[in-house]
């Protein structure tokens, strides 16, 4: 895999990158839709391809329990099993295992835990956790790491770094030593918890090892937002310049713009699809709680500044009756919608950066926020009524 | 609205026609897929278009409960709700009210009834049923009727025949006074259970009110198979030749064979939607269960003579994960397979028909279901996990 950089925003550590995999390139920074277990929920391939995403992320733990990832193997990868042809980013299933799973216990070898499906038991190392990605064959693979909670006591988080940084070394030994499908790149995780001194130390550890990019893993655990922006903040610019950054697990619109000024390249988060499902719309104007009566007989579209699918074809009426009576094209309609905003924004980014006007943007995305910021909105938190198996 | 026979069938009574309506035309037979509450579930209206759906059935009852027929009015009619621009059946509710909501009073003037959704109670009459039809705008409205069940006692059925008959009178006197969208035409529905002369004398009477088409209803409503196509047989040759004859809520591919045969133009079933989320997918080889654990790991498409887009992108073995994992791709995959079965056929008998060469069509049609018959089926009629609203 390679890394360029195109260009550079002269008043943050904003930039523009492209990276090169197998399937085709990236432009970055990217938001890469959540494809958990197989499929970006409600979406075709076709309409991940027209909404412009260009990498989805594929969840290990979840493929791994479902359909199981030799399976996957025997039947050609992953690409070939969901009919993706471009990029994909396989997490290492630490997250699903430390947040969905019953955890039986941490030990340096490994995780023993059960399936959050049947109650199975199971065993995850360093070593099987790559072993699995590249039966998946993803185009990007992540070490295998212990996500810490929050809070969590200084301590603890010690240890935990200490001992993901010695999984990170034997995720890269199996990594090296493992076939196959073709070339993959392997990232690195930097924990630390809510720690400044043992997220640098980590970074130090594993820049010592040497990977193809580098992740900064556990935010939006649960920190408060100020702690988090504050992480992201002084890590990333710390990250390689010359090697792609990822924020994994965030965020909010407003996240991926302050991850982007700080010169993040990629992020992943189910915020889009699964608020989505809930009936939660992201529009210029603040978020759109579509369940709200006052939509019952409003003939416009969710955002008359958006161009996607649902926006030009289906009014707020129309989508409010498909969420109230769940009917399927519900879910859809929503996620085409969020997606399109979430890409949109990243777009816009690229291309401010481009034009070396991000600052200006950035000014500007706040003020229309801030103009917004509440309307329309009800509980964007509410829970939907559909299973939550995706991972936060 | 006009219709017009375009061919018929020297050794049988299949014919070839086109209706013209507001909205288009269409060409029959034709198979009508089942847009519940204002959407064929998981399908978007590009999808249907794409399948070669030309008329499409709306619910009387589910629309009138939720969101509400004036709702859909002062939004501009059904069409534009959901924004589906070809043409629209409206069935009159009857059928829904007397096998879906709790019935608590059937009189002359109409039946009292609660909601399946909340309990609330509603009146629903002749005349309220044209007037729900004539603010959903639809392009053919049906006459509230009163539903059998099966079975039924002679006397009842010939009661319930006659107060069909003088609803249709006030159906059609209403349908004549009440303004709508635009032209609209109404048809009359023949009941009678399995007794004959009451289909006869049923017939009879409608036709001395006159509409502009004749639709046979309670059928497939629990009766055995040779009783439904006897009475399809007996009945259909005896509604007038020029004009649309309709089989309400029928029925199997085979069915459909059997009313193009003896003269049916139009059908309406939720089969192939509704065994589509249950995993019960049509093919040339006979029904495959998806769920089936041989397909686990089989890269085939569900059917290789198949060039729906299911077929042409995924594999049964992928087609079985997302069905196992009950992501919502899983719907909409094996709805579009299954339309793109039930549609086809009518496409291939209206070819056969315009060729001159049914007869042969229908004998080679059973000798495939013959051959493949009962091959992999493992149960067809299984529960499936979502909520069955939709319509027998």
């Amino acid at each position: 895999m390679k890394f360029e950089i195109l260009s550079t925003d002269p008043s943050s550590n904003a930039r523009c990158g492209r990276l090169y995999t197998a399937h085709g390139t990236v432009d970055t920074p990217v938001f890469m839709p959540v494809g958990t277990a197989g499929s970006v929920k409600s979406l075709s391939p076709d309409e991940l391809e027209a909404l412009g995403a260009r990498i989805i992320l594929g969840n290990t733990y979840h493929l791994y329990l479902r359909p199981g990832d030799e399976r996957i193997a025997r039947l050609g990868g992953l690409h070939r099993f969901m009919s993706w042809e471009r990029p994909i980013l396989t997490d290492s299933g630490g997250f699903q295992v430390f947040s969905l799973a019953r955890i039986n216990r941490i030990e340096e070898a490994g995780v023993q835990f059960q399936s959050h499906i049947d109650g199975s038991r199971h065993y995850l190392t360093p070593e099987t956790a790559v072993r699995i990605q590249k039966h998946l064959g993803s185009d990007i693979c992540m070490c295998f790491d212990e996500c810490t909670p929050y809070p969590v006591s200084y301590e603890y988080a010690a240890q935990s770094v200490a001992r993901t940084v010695r999984w990170a070394e034997r995720s890269a030994k199996a990594h090296a030593e493992t076939e196959g499908f073709g070339p993959q790149a392997l990232f690195g995780i930097v924990q630390g918890s809510v720690f400044s001194d043992l997220r640098e130390k980590c970074l130090e550890k594993l820049l010592e090892i040497g990977f193809d990019g580098y992740a900064i893993g556990s935010l939006s655990v649960g920190e408060p937002k100020p702690e988090m922006l504050s992480i992201m903040r002084r890590l990333a610019p710390a990250l390689p310049r010359t090697l792609p950054r990822y924020v994994m697990g965030v965020g909010t619109p407003e996240d991926l713009v302050e991850g982007v000024n700080c010169g993040v390249d990629m992020f992943d988060c189910v915020m889009p699809t699964r608020n989505a499902r809930n009936g939660m719309l992201f529009t210029s104007r603040g978020p759109v709680n579509i369940k709200n009566a006052a939509y019952a007989e409003d003939p416009d579209p969710i955002d008359p500044d958006c161009g996607c699918y649902t926006c030009r074809r289906f009014s707020r009426a129309y989508l409010r009756h498909l969420y109230i009576a769940r009917e399927l094209l519900s879910y859809r309609l929503n996620t085409i919608h969020n997606l399109h905003f979430y890409l949109d924004l990243m777009a816009q980014m690229r291309s401010a950066i481009g034009a070396g006007e991000f600052a200006a943007w950035r000014t500007n995305f706040y003020a229309r926020m801030e103009a917004f910021s509440g309307k329309n909105l009800e509980s964007p938190e509410s829970d939907g009524d559909l299973p939550r198996d995706e991972t936060v």
